[in-house]
């Protein structure tokens, strides 16, 4: 199956408590594609850059064999750059800079040959221009939307909107709840499912994940990272990962969406241990699956009875 | 085998956004005898009440065939009373009032027939309470301690001398993490592990909990309750559970401390949907077996090959 990527390619400027990169290659395409060409060799990327986006960084999309046809280069104006820097529990960060730049004029153009992709995933973008995406696109099995505060607060109607149409929203705990306006994650997500989108995950950092699917809740737990050392794009990773197995495998059980959810965080649990996206250009099929495995360890109860 | 439960008796005034109780049935021993109760038919009191404690109250812990031998009376004044306000989010509470009344003197002297209970659970209470508690003992097989921030922070080196001497300590995360002086809670539980405890379990609320055994982590989820009604006594109920599965199967290996942290959570979980210990009150086997397997449901991961 094929899967179509439109989100942000950006350079970072990243702090952590552990290091420093003035411009490393980023934004929510830029991880999403990158994970999800390990288990699907067919990834289109929609997205663009300014007249100063390396050609060493164009390489490393096309190592992975990540189409780019659909990578616009605007070469009015600079790419979409964005630095911040992590406090020292890396839950927290201050925004140094965003400039948007060419990202500012971003209309996704779908090339004709990616409107029939079958796995369709929404990056971290503006929710008028995720509805544009999805005007374009003839007939996907499988729409996944990922969203954040700037836009729940900023673009509600939009994001609204754009919800009706999509069968898979991945959203954090705090988003959850200001989107809904209940504390209660359980009430929040019934909520946010009458909103449009069928299957709801909620993200919870350390704490793992909860797949929300019919009248099935599957509870992920976190893995055990010793040293986070820098938390850039652990959400797009596991969008990625998530999206990567589904199109992989084309299977759309709620058995077959809990293991895309631990691929998911098989691939997130990966990227934070280096800085931006380093950790995602050398990983492989065995040590993904060693992981995967660890996780099963992780939370497996014991059968019982009383 | 036999549990010996060391810990406060109270009356505890409860507001929650769902309600209020003036003067209801309370403190750690309470609810983890009551708890354990369900486990073991061998549970050990040790306490103190004062000379308004209510007959009813004492036919509470009769009728689940629990021991008072060891429930001493102190007629000179009344029973510890707390009372709180829990906020909206049930997360965090106020006390309104904190009277110590005789559990200001409470000396946890250990009957005779006591000392030799291969199981012991020393409830939250001063830690060198807890140290006198282990020096009249005879030999436990495995000693379970509880805490909090109060005596972290007042009592730390009671604490530590105390921590020296247990096999598990049940702890929530914010704990750990002041206890040991580290964010990250897989680093902290290494350093509190070399404090004395070589079993670990930390307690993360709504997140599920966590067990550090040997090399093993053990990931256990947090049930999803719609309606938490009351958070009072969750803690020592879960401690109640674990203690009491352990009890009833003698079985101390990874596999079967797994099944014991899920039992402790599943009796948190059901502690939770009603007014103080009232829920602990009227369970039964096939109602906590239910929870049991809904448990496992929740959390298992299939088998996959990459």
């Amino acid at each position: 199956m094929s899967i179509l990527i439109v989100g942000s390619v950006a350079y970072d400027g990243i702090e952590t408590p552990f290091g420093k990169r003035d411009r490393i290659l980023g934004g929510s395409a830029t991880y999403l594609s990158l994970t999800s060409s390990y288990f699907c060799d067919d990834v289109r990327l929609v997205g663009v850059v300014g007249n100063d986006f390396a050609q060493s960084d164009i390489e490393i999309f096309k190592n992975k064999g990540i189409n780019l046809d659909g990578l616009q280069t605007d070469n009015t104006g600079k790419t979409f750059f964005w630095a911040g820097r992590y406090h020292f529990d890396l839950n927290t960060r201050d925004t140094l800079d965003t400039q948007l730049n060419v990202f500012e004029r971003f209309n996704p153009v779908i090339p004709e040959d990616f409107k029939s992709s079958e796995y369709v995933c929404l990056g971290n973008i503006a929710p008028a221009l995720q509805s544009v995406v999805l005007d374009q696109v003839t007939n996907p099995k499988l729409v996944i939307l990922d969203t954040m505060n700037f836009w729940i607060e900023g673009a509600k109607d939009d994001l609204v909107k754009a919800l009706s149409r999509v069968n898979v929203l991945i959203i954090n705990d705090s988003e959850a709840r200001e989107l809904s306006g209940e504390p209660n994650l359980i009430k929040a997500s019934a909520i946010i499912r009458d909103m449009g989108p069928s299957t709801l995950i909620i993200k919870k950092g350390e704490h793992g994940a909860l797949l929300f699917m019919g009248e099935e809740i599957f509870a992920a737990p976190g893995f055990p990272v010793l040293d986070i050392f820098d938390p850039t794009g652990a959400g797009d990773t596991f969008m990625g990962g998530f999206a990567g197995w589904l199109a992989k495998t084309d299977d759309l059980s709620p058995e077959n969406m809990r293991r895309a959810v631990i691929y998911g965080s098989v691939m997130a649990s990966y990227c934070v241990e280096k800085f931006g996206p380093e950790r995602l250009m050398n990983l492989n099929q065995d040590a993904i699956q060693y992981r995967y495995d660890a996780f099963r360890e992780l939370s497996e109860i014991p059968d019982n009875h009383f």
